[in-house]
């Protein structure tokens, strides 16, 4: 790992943290090294909705002034916040033109409290597509392919994270927002059993799948932020860690698995192939014909009706055309069918837990594969396809990166567990990212 | 009805919106009515957590200054925002000393959007118990009784309608927080569907049950609020008004029975009388013994686990105990008890809908008795026994007021019906509310 000063940037955030909290490095240090790097990746990568180089320093000169009996466990982490999350001295814009002022929306989303709390700093906000929820995604590009897309929803935190821009960013997941960025820019996306971090100031569309979404580049990184969430299963998982001689993998392709491309199909070889090295079993797992439902019993569209008729009646002129369609109901979803959603989803859910719970993970694609190019002007962010079905059921994911697609671009796939068995995630994310990471492969040329 | 201009405040929104739209009124003219008597009264009501004349003045000049042709359907309706509720132009202080500020935090919240844009003003933000979490009430007391209890925890916005110092307001719901204040007020009190309106800028405790509530003094008023937020059954109720004469109730008792005590039990069979005298055809329901589990699963100590982290690790020092114990788990509540809460929870509200929808609507009761004696220092608010239930069922459900408790002060009933029956749950409170109305045994002296 480097150690070199100028070369801060490049370390995770524990490894960050410990220099930190050793007095090796001051926060005002870190911080001015992450700013180094934005200054030169910015004009290719455009990951930020706003930053101000000010504010972050003043953050960091703060935290540095504390004694270290007050310090928090994150004391010193800068932070990435998409900007559909409020944050109470960085305004939040949710990228549409009826929130375009640059004055804060003075509250903190309760993520933003606790990372605060914890001792983190907000670095900035990162792009989004407008709401979290149209597909048309911003400027920002894939650091490893600015030709490319860095993914959406949140599109600014997966790239910024993925350049090596800041360590931990935060993201929102209703379909494939948090999971997709994450395997395209070749790091760990982390998104927790539903409502077991507060949204409280997360933009709503879908009060039952919008779900926080936490990105790093190590799983230990993403165990810190778990702990200072409170992230605890009924058992927690072991101390030491996950051998995968004898682990046993439930790999599930889905029923959407026919639109897996090349790079996603060799992944998932590959994946299957290196584990079973490893000394794992791996077992191929066919859902039941009912989870194939869950496409058709999407409840999206009706959530987004009401959760947007306050900004369509304040300002339908300015809003994203998908918008419109939910709130004027154009896909014309009955309330009869909306409930006939909600009650056969909330009975297909336990029945995950209990496939998933015969493992030590499920393994299920995490996009259809490697970023596809950004075409203007509509830029799309991609398919959400493999993704939807895992945010609905309101299980914990983690993309974990290590292989390359066609074009050398990065490609994860998914871990999946039960609802709440989110540190055991981790624990297994661990040792199956370690082999992955080494030899699935595919390696950062940043 | 009255129709003197010093008997604005008396009026329902309906007739005063009328008196508007015909250019009978201006709104600054009710603006000061309703602020002539919120001055005369709220020396014993306290209802207000905020309340700025000049700021609901202008306001009102600014909605007077408006053309004809760009004039909403609510133009120049005032309406009071319990202080959990953002509103971008007025503090949100959530009775918690950590939001002490009287800096709005800028931003409305969606129901708020909805209703501005719909031309309603926004007199002023009315009292709550913190977070709307908490039972220990605010300074509010009863405008029937001041000894008394409003309610909670939409405290204010309960009798600040009750009081006649404003034709509506809104509150929230996660226990009974809409409906115990309005049968204590003796007001109609409206918990519309789950989700059925955004929940956006509504301080979160349980996604699961946080429900936006509406409180006016006729169910025109409501109907009127209806429309505006867009709550549209798949089938609209007749434009006929429901006829009592064959039609069906289902009294649901529910299995919490035995804490009803003497004004409840006194309405519950005037009011069985009274729709039987109309022709209306009662019988009594019995839940299966699978809804006596839902107390047993109740989630909400779960959810708030998650919900108060931020505000825990921000401020613990000045939480309110309740608040301290979601976030310690101090019921010791495990994942699995959590997610078996949920998913039993789920299943029983298709089985519910199905009950309901076998009748106009089902009756049961809204609270314990009347309002009880406020004591200090906690003035504690009443019992929720009664609502918990549909809450978490998600189901709609109108207090209808009409009935006297023990001491004279007021009392109502519960109508519900099934999820997203809403416009026909008004339809029915509205032939309903006419006879408890007039036979049920209770006038307002206010």
């Amino acid at each position: 790992m480097p150690h070199a000063l100028c070369d801060l940037h490049r370390l995770d955030a524990s490894s960050a943290l410990a220099l930190i909290r050793g007095n090796e490095v001051t926060c005002v240090e870190y911080v001015e090294a992450l700013l180094a790097r934005i200054e030169q990746r910015d004009p290719v990568v455009k990951a930020w909705a706003f930053l101000d180089r000010e504010h972050a320093l003043a953050q960091a000169r703060a935290l540095d002034a504390l004694p270290h009996n007050k310090r928090g466990p994150l004391h010193g982490l800068p932070v990435a916040v998409k900007d559909v999350i409020l944050t109470k001295d960085q305004p939040t814009q949710y990228r549409s033109q009826a929130y375009a002022s640059k004055v804060p929306i003075a509250m903190d989303a309760a993520p933003v409290m606790t990372l605060r709390a914890s001792g983190a700093l907000i670095l900035g906000k990162t792009t989004t597509t407008e709401f979290a929820t149209c597909q048309r995604g911003p400027e920002t590009r894939n650091p490893h392919d600015p030709t490319r897309t860095a993914g959406g929803s949140s599109s600014g935190s997966g790239a910024a994270v993925g350049d090596f821009q800041v360590p931990i960013a935060l993201g929102t997941q209703t379909g494939g927002s948090t999971i997709r960025p994450g395997s395209f820019n070749g790091i760990y996306a982390f998104k927790p059993t539903w409502n077991a971090i507060s949204r409280e100031g997360l933009k709503i569309y879908s009060l039952t799948c919008d779900t926080l979404g936490l990105y790093a580049r190590s799983v230990a990184d993403l165990k810190l932020l778990a702990d200072a969430f409170r992230l605890e299963d009924d058992v927690p998982p072991p101390v030491e860690p996950l051998s995968l001689k004898g682990a046993k993998f439930g790999l599930v392709k889905t029923h959407v698995w026919p639109r897996a491309e090349e790079g996603t199909r060799a992944a998932w070889e590959k994946a299957k192939t290196l584990l079973v090295e490893e000394g794992a079993e791996v077992e191929e797992v066919d859902l039941p014909a009912e989870f194939e439902e869950l496409w058709r019993l999407y409840v999206l569209s009706g959530e987004g009706r009401s959760a947007f008729l306050g900004d369509y009646l304040m300002h339908a002129d300015v809003l994203d055309p998908l918008i419109l369609s939910h709130v004027r109901n154009e896909s014309k979803i009955t309330r009869a069918q909306q409930l006939e959603g909600y009650d056969k989803i909330a009975a297909l859910r336990p029945k995950l837990d209990a496939i998933a719970s015969r493992y030590d993970a499920l393994v299920t694609p995490s996009t259809v594969d490697e970023a596809i190019k950004l075409v203007e002007p509509d830029r799309f962010t991609g398919d959400a396809s493999f993704n939807l079905m895992w945010t609905i059921l309101q299980v914990p994911v983690l993309n974990v990166p290590g292989f390359a697609g066609p074009s050398g671009c990065p490609l994860g796939l998914s871990l999946v567990a039960p609802r709440y068995f989110d540190q055991h995630l981790l624990w297994v994310g661990e040792a199956v990212g370690r082999v992955w990471g080494e030899k699935g492969g595919w390696k950062s040329a940043l």
